[in-house]
């Protein structure tokens, strides 16, 4: 099972990425998302998502990280800029792992570098969490989550020149 | 050569968000960004990454999108969580091809889909056009510039606990 932990999110500022992280995490395997700050209306965004597309993914805010970390059974990699290569790190891991990871937003505590197992760089330049996260649940899993079928409401068809979806309510919209 | 074009900027609300789709580009090889409205603060601060980090890495903003689709000589691919499979196009495309990859905001004008020689999800769930672009570039250069040497001011070396940047005004700063 796989946990995205979410830290620094700030509701007003972070809205639009934190969100980008949340439904990244459940496009390409997470069970869960956890975010450090309380934020209903970020819950409301990524739960109507769910009840939409499908799937078993659930979202937790107010999050008390430190406890998140120590408690957590798995391992945890910290995503950062700073950390070692991806590339070496992922011959230690396997899809099936209990995995927490750790997602900052721009200044992360110090001691997040010491509670995780691994620190991990998508890069060593800066650019982006979201990036970070999917590609490297991508190079984890192989992409396998991401065409699995979720049993939603709504489901999308691979078009390779407009839009085919599916609402199972409503019939289908070409 | 890479080219990022991203549609359907809005400064106020997607500052953020086009930020982490233009360094991502960077990181990911794209040798340029084009941003359909003009945003000159969005200008400074992907320019001043470049200027600290290194590279040729250029940002052009208030680009005519659809002159600019039409006119560019490779081949060009729009994602959307609408298009085909990934895994089928990316058997059609070579890193060296010259490739214009599209990437939209919330709503694509309906054109953008026949213009685009493919029409591309990294998955057909919602999630994050900076995920698609970075997982999309990951694979198609198998992460060939994560690691390349930008010749920056400023150097980040991989470190399992902690960070290690190096300033060549400065000196080493553990």
């Amino acid at each position: 099972m796989i946990v995205v932990l979410r830290l620094g999110h700030r509701p007003s500022r972070d809205k639009r990425v934190t969100t980008h992280v949340a439904l990244t995490a459940r496009a390409f395997g997470a069970a869960e998302v956890w975010v450090s700050t309380k934020d209903v209306e970020l819950e409301k965004t990524v739960n109507s998502v769910v009840s939409r597309f499908g799937g078993e993914f659930a979202i937790r805010t107010g999050i008390r990280w430190r406890d998140a970390i120590r408690s957590w059974k798995g391992k945890t990699v910290h995503l950062t800029m700073y950390g070692q290569r991806v590339d070496e790190v992922m011959r230690s891991l396997t899809p099936s792992s209990d995995l927490l990871l750790v997602v900052g937003a721009e200044k992360v505590p110090r001691d997040v570098f010491d509670l995780a197992d691994w620190n991990v760089s998508v890069g060593n330049q800066p650019h982006s969490e979201i990036a970070a996260l999917a590609v490297f649940m991508d190079r984890l899993t192989g992409g396998g989550s991401l065409y699995a079928e979720t049993g939603g409401r709504i489901k999308v068809v691979p078009n390779p020149r407009g839009k085919t979806v599916i609402d199972s309510e409503k019939g289908q919209d070409g």
